[in-house]
């Protein structure tokens, strides 16, 4: 049953997530200069750290605090654990406490603390901030999208061959996904300008947000390193939806973002679809 | 017949093209944030604005009025007249008035102003100048690196598997080459942590500089596009060679850059080596 929460208690939770947002920052950035101490996880290339467990914790013991009937869905508790994510109507706090852990860990800068919440499984505010960068995007459902306080305007661009795509690599080592990523980023610079690719989920779908970028693909990524940055980038105008063109769904690891309902419509076509199962 | 330049004048020089670089940027900043009108050059993806012949005209200008037997390279001259590079002994002044023009059209921040002076045909100065993004990098031969006046130091990753590569889509069209160029992308995704794409070749040389990653490589660059990159490089501790592992040609239009020397002799191997010709 839909759960009503008045805009005056949206407007506390955005107040604590910002808090939230801030202070996790302040952990990551702190953590970015120091020597750091490594294991990994799936892969040598998905690499975790103790200030990504770190900072969840933290996290989650100040969101638990205030709201201690909110749900939570953390990055690092669900890679520990392997559990499916169930995501009900009910206020639910969903973090990828550093988004980019491989940037991280090669001191590359576009890392980012991501927080979105949801009420009734829709996303209502997104925070995605790049500490090293001191970047602040923020997002709440139909009030515009914001960098450091900025309004933020995605690109006009409607034509595939005149668009800018931001697409990874990713962390998954299997061979035939690997292939399939690779031809999608042939595909993309065959009919499009070109193709970048910075290492975090959360901050491409921000660089769309931003204009910074006409589209972005991804199949492999989770509802905690999406959720907070696809409000941002519908907040700024952009559309987003199932890389195969139908409705995103939050839970199936994939998404496609672009700046203007003519551009996404383009782009299913020229890519090979993965299923990469479900969070 | 080699020259020979006082130190003296060579500080002049360089305090000159720092001030050269401070003034392009301005104009380049402007321009960013104004709209802008396109043209297109070898391919659509190749972008050409009127920012980039205003800002290699104004530089061009200011050099030779303190310099005016020194010679001048410049990505614009050169593109539109379709004249071979002679690099001689005397100083000369090589410079990309706008390295990144894709990210340029498309408000991409990853864009700068590029300067390097040859002595003897040997980069002596390098100026990196990234106007959105505020970052100064600088090098003199012998002197080391810098951003913003802090001394920069590369990686000290040794593994190729445990190393994070830069490398790039280009804005050649040929079937052929293209096809190339994923094949190497592919090789560092199978063989890496993984890889980053920026869209500038001048910052993709900064950021292994700042150790942002491990290694960069890239076919089809010019002189103008690496001059200043490759001594900022090396003077942060960075190796600079051919990408077939020989020694770097200037004017060949290929390079690969790593952090260690032990991480460079690994990187030939894995790549499929492409003829670009030669400036």
């Amino acid at each position: 049953m839909p759960v009503d929460v008045p805009d005056k208690e949206v407007q506390a939770i955005y107040d604590l997530a910002l808090e939230v947002a801030r202070k996790a920052g302040v952990l990551i950035r702190e953590a970015f200069v120091k020597e750091k101490s490594v294991e990994t996880k799936d892969s040598e290339a998905d690499l975790v750290t103790e200030t990504d467990q770190a900072v969840e914790k933290f996290v989650h013991d100040m969101i638990k605090a205030k709201y201690p009937d909110h749900k939570f869905i953390g990055e690092e508790t669900f890679a520990e654990t392997g559990q499916k994510c169930e995501l009900t109507d009910e206020p639910t706090w969903i973090i990828d406490p550093i988004d980019g852990t491989t940037n991280f860990v090669h001191r590359v800068q576009e890392v980012s603390f991501s927080l979105g919440v949801t009420i009734n499984k829709k996303p209502v505010i997104g925070i995605v901030y790049a500490p090293v960068k001191e970047e602040m995007f923020t997002a709440r459902l139909g009030q515009g999208a914001f960098c450091n306080d900025q309004r933020l305007k995605a690109n006009s661009i409607t034509e595939l061959k005149k668009s800018l795509g931001i697409v990874e690599g990713g962390s998954a080592r299997d061979p035939a996904v690997v292939q399939d990523k690779i031809t999608n980023i042939h595909s993309i610079l065959k009919n499009c300008h070109g193709f970048r690719a910075y290492g975090s989920c959360a901050i491409n779908l921000c660089h769309v947000a931003a204009g910074r970028g006409d589209f972005y693909v991804e199949y492999g990524v989770h509802i905690w390193d999406f959720i907070a940055g696809v409000l941002i980038a519908q907040e700024a105008g952009a559309s987003v939806c199932d890389p195969e063109g139908g409705e995103l769904s939050l839970l199936r690891r994939r998404l496609l973002c672009a700046c203007t309902p003519e551009l996404i419509v383009q782009i299913p076509p020229i890519l090979t679809h993965l299923d990469m199962g479900s969070d």
